[in-house]
């Protein structure tokens, strides 16, 4: 008997589900859409049917289930199981969601924040598997970002690891937490969309020449006009690349990881244009005895990173880390 | 018999040293010039000298000295013994420091970085005392840090912990570390007093009218300016406090601590100008949920924090840690 857990990544979109050993080998999935307007425990409905689909999987395989990990958005407490505050699903604040989980599917459950638990899976089977020191910054709508500090997730008193609210320009754009100047207000997919709409609106004569005049630019569309030479994405491209570079400057004299991965939609649109450049102003603004064998990867795990870390969190839960530890 | 080890505070001017029990309390103290000049073998020659003279008092008041810890300016490698590179004292570059001193005195020696070294003594005996999250950041002639996470002090792969090279403003100010818009090129002692002498060289109207008018300030005179109402001194004093605010809504959304504790020659100057306006700043840029239970203090330890801190790095030096440990 091969002992699993489950995993379970609660999206805005979609919830999906994974059966998956200690060696994060993924066994069998599942998924179904969140509807997140139906309400909490409508979800919490849906996420047990996951949990029974890949529950019967498991005995078809005649593994062991040890227990149910789940990755949700926004802060939320996981000693207490609770959902803090959950910006993408309306009803979820300070919502005991391990406890409903616990009561609909009989398993021990474990919850940690979606970004924290991707970069567990990093560090677990992914680009920094094997190593103590990692840090996983997600580039999607918004930055999430987890970092592992000598095998263990640094959370401080709970909410920690919060790359993406790093302030990267004093009195810069407006960030969505209500802060100037933040990661996230520059090298988030709708940051990149956002700035080039702003350019567009400015007018001037690369605007009139550009391939996205006329259009509502997004994240894909900039780094596609980029390819065919715009100049405005480009100039848009350029800037992401400085502004990524600053965040990840500090990132490594703060943190001296072996690895820091990006992942997440931004970057994998733009990863060819964006890459390079960021790399390029990296070397001038990082500590050069920080910067020295840092690897800067892309996550080899794409969109199994939250299963995935969803299962390292329900490991973890019944004692059975996949992490080095401390 | 009481198990005492002897801290000693490499500095650019002088060498301090103290006989410390594993309380934190301080049994003796001796200091002598550091006189870098003559080179690094002389000045270990004194350091010698300074652990001969704590020896005796720990012999007079029968106390066991265990071993010795020293904090000492630049990047070094701790568990190799070696600085590997010293801004403020010529000729130590890639110096086994652990070794000479053992040879000269017989001790088992552990060095730290000093930045390192006030932060471990402000989570034993200072601000942080008996806290598990502490960030310490000095604000001296440059902005030096120490992070305690879940008890133990960040150093990733080494060199970590460096939040004086935080990028607050992408493409600002240029930083001593070759960077642009580094914490340390706002926040420092020197860096207040330069962007008062480039205020000063724009000679405007309210240049004409300030104090400061025909000197060259100094970060004291920048804030003795300002207390007397100087508007030169006040716009330079609050661009501090907002830089300042950006580095720590960083620092608190990153690491969620308990405590952050600020020290240094800068922010004693400035201390009841500045820190006001910091925390107002802070509270618009911090995500709420990290700021929520803060608490923003001043160093209880001042010039002392650097030999007990050296002496916290002796102690763990010789398995006896004062931190509480993961």
């Amino acid at each position: 008997m091969t002992a699993t857990v489950i995993g379970i990544d609660l999206g805005g979109t979609n919830v999906k589900g994974a059966l998956v050993t200690h060696e994060g080998q993924v066994i069998d999935e599942a998924r179904v859409p969140t509807d997140a307007a139906e309400g909490a425990e409508r979800v919490v409905g849906r996420m047990a049917e996951v949990c029974r689909r890949l529950g019967l999987a498991a005995e078809a395989a005649d593994h062991e289930v040890l227990g149910l990990g789940v990755g949700a958005p926004g802060p939320l407490d996981s000693s207490l199981g609770v959902v803090v505050r959950c910006p993408n699903l309306p009803g979820w604040d300070h919502f005991p969601l391990a406890e409903r989980l616990r009561a609909r599917t009989g398993l021990a459950v474990s919850i940690e924040n979606d970004a924290n638990a991707a970069a567990v899976a990093e560090a677990w089977c992914g680009a920094g598997a094997g190593r103590r020191h990692v840090v996983t910054i997600t580039l999607g709508t918004g930055v999430g970002s987890g970092v592992i500090v000598d095998g263990a997730l640094l959370k401080g008193r709970g909410f920690g690891g919060e790359l993406g609210h790093m302030i990267v320009r004093e009195g810069g754009r407006l960030c969505g937490c209500g802060a100037r100047g933040c990661l996230e207000a520059y090298a988030s997919a709708s940051a990149v969309a956002r700035r080039a709409a702003e350019t567009l609106g400015e007018g001037g004569p690369a605007v009139r020449r550009s391939v996205l005049a006329g259009t509502v630019p997004t994240c894909e569309s900039v780094f596609r006009a980029a390819a065919e030479g715009d100049d405005l994405a480009l100039r848009v491209v350029n800037d992401t690349a400085r502004y990524l570079a600053a965040g990840l400057a500090s990132v490594v004299n703060i943190f001296h990881p072996e690895v820091v991965v990006l992942t997440g939609g931004m970057i994998r649109a733009g990863e060819d244009l964006v890459l390079g450049p960021t790399r390029k102003y990296l070397a001038h603004l990082a500590l050069r005895e920080c910067l020295e064998g840092v690897q800067i990867m892309l996550s080899p795990l794409q969109d199994r990173a939250g299963v995935l870390g969803a299962a390292a969190v329900g490991f973890a839960g019944v004692g059975r880390s996949v992490l080095a530890g401390r």
